[in-house]
């Protein structure tokens, strides 16, 4: 299979925080945002893998601040590293408050992602590439490579 | 108040299609997609006006192609020119088979929005320039003044 | 294929506002009545022409008053003319405060709905035809054949 | 208080149903009605009382056929007999195929709800009026006395 | 059939109560809480059949008290009378203030559920034994088995 | 403060799955999951804090089956370690085809939940005790003091 760039799988979700998705207090239920993670990472990996795509492990998922509601919220994910079937997706999301114009990251996280086949089974994914030149892409890759292989010499 | 640029108010709204938005044919409901529309344009008008913003008008709303269950859809909005308590957002909808990795515009629709100050009444806006080199933001401009003007002299 | 009654396609849709449907300020969400107006454009249409209807365009649509939450918005809509495998339906949006009992039309628009046979391609539609001696409804027609015919002269 | 006619609290809710309110062989969930039903009974009760009125009892709810994916569900609610604080409501649901044109009675069902004041106590309701001249509303009363009356009896 | 325990039943449906599930005075819609009884009910009549299950009937729903946002909302459900092809559900809602530690009976309710085949006829059920020992479940099958008898009798 | 059992704060959420909650593919989506593993463990930690308490981390969740449209998924929640604002809980998601009898585990997570008090700000929580004779509450209490010992050493 030929190798793919990292940045052909970049993906970006974003929607307006609905106060239906929010509890009492204004801050939006750290599920629902979960949600639409879960829903950028897929997309990420299907950009790579070009099949369907399921979760499989969520690992380091922190919420640095709480989002509100009536804040945009835009969610970005890429493919940072490929296993043999499995791909490492580093997701982000940025929360903006558009009347007074402030932007801060709310949420980053680690998605695991198997690419199945037309049967339901793990399917072999394509390598992945990155730019040499670019420092980001190169220790995204590194970092997705020590933890996949950390995942793998693991009794699960 | 000072003017702001045309770009300044760019904003994009993007989420996966899910079987629940579709019909039994598989195509996303219109409904579904306008509701979508509607919320870039209220994301993009405050972002001009930093107030709330309600919807007065929908003109031109057009489905050039259907949009299918599993796609990604995102849509664009941006503020093309200002009145004097109104703002004329454009709003494209690009639909993308994220597995065959193809794109197309499916929807483009003009919404007037309307900046509402605390008290819940019209409220002035910021003036709007553009690019002049830029050939796109022009023609956008010229045809939304066009527009406010007709609508101004017909009786409502 | 035979002529059917303006009057064939007469639907109501209703329902009660919910918060969920509105924005911090009570005021429901345009898009959410879009999406309201889209389905009642969409029964009325396949009630003319007992195929599956989609949606193609939007036009005037306009937002007269503000809907509140907690009103019950009650969408009739209604096929005013055919063409050959489209149909133009007009749809209106009225809100009822049932604790004052006071009622008001919110909002009014033109949907254009094309007919589908079974593999997704544009059917032909049956003709309508008015009750003469309506005025509303001889008015609703003549005004839903201009329309037509000025937007198959433009090019799109 | 002014007695108030049994029609005056007649209210309609329609809707189209979706894919996503049904089970695996396309029958709709009868909870999405009977939570469509308990909308209807709650307009009708408020359109009499014009407080805020909550359900207390559901009786001899009757799903008489399947409702399917894809029709349009009709609930008609009416207030048919008034206690000192509560209300019955007659609440009928019709199930109609647009694309073949056939319309059916798919349950029916019997609310009591409750008015409250602005503390959320039981409120007094105005008494209720018939058409002498209309049998069904004279039925309808009759029965509804009858049920209020045996309700009473009953050590709760 | 070889006969079946009461408790093989014994179904538990919890959820939080989201603000968006409820009126503007912070109760709970009954028709939600009513949808969440009608999913227990399905579920055990669906252990107890081990087919696809529909509601028939709900009779004596009664709202003890008002269910608040916020609250933990607990359904139990047990098939309490198998006849030849339908079953009866007893079905209760506890509600839980989780902040306070204050649990209620909000609702309790009778569900008539029918068993269907494949083709969607209605399909024979086991019969049900309950533990001789167990005074309330005999009291539940004893009621339930009037009820049946009542109802089967009736001319519908 | 007094010291809570570790079993106080046990919690249970359980839902049908339904289809507009799975992928074409018929699994649900995992981020769905996601959403009722969050509201549970925000459950559990309001029980041992009796405060509002808001996501802080997610660790090690585990996509070990997928679950299936149709299926029972129960999602149980426990505290089991308490530092001095944040709470560790413990959450497994079940889910059972109740047509077949089959139940499996299908996810398990850690999240981190902190305690807020009125003005959003960490408030203390109640220590934690367990039962010294239960292996299975000693080893969890072990395993999240571990965790909680690494990161509070970590520069995050």
């Amino acid at each position: 299979m030929k190798a793919k760039q990292m940045k052909d799988s970049y993906t970006v979700l974003a929607q307006l925080v609905l106060p239906m998705q929010a509890n009492v207090a204004g801050n939006v239920h750290g599920g629902e945002i979960m949600k639409l993670m879960d829903s950028a990472a897929g997309v990420a990996a299907q950009k790579h893998a070009h099949t369907n795509c399921v979760t499989a492990r969520v690992e380091e998922l922190n919420f640095k601040r709480p989002v509100l509601v009536g804040e945009l919220v835009t969610c970005k994910a890429q493919v940072i590293y490929a296993g043999r079937t499995s791909m490492e997706v580093f997701v982000t999301v940025e929360s903006e408050d558009t009347i007074k114009g402030r932007k801060q990251i709310a949420l980053t996280a680690f998605f695991t992602m198997v690419s199945l086949d037309k049967s339901g089974k793990p399917a072999k994914v394509a390598p992945i590439t990155y730019n040499e030149n670019d420092i980001y892409e190169k220790k995204m890759y590194c970092e997705g490579e020590k933890r996949y292989i950390a995942r793998n010499k693991r009794p699960s």
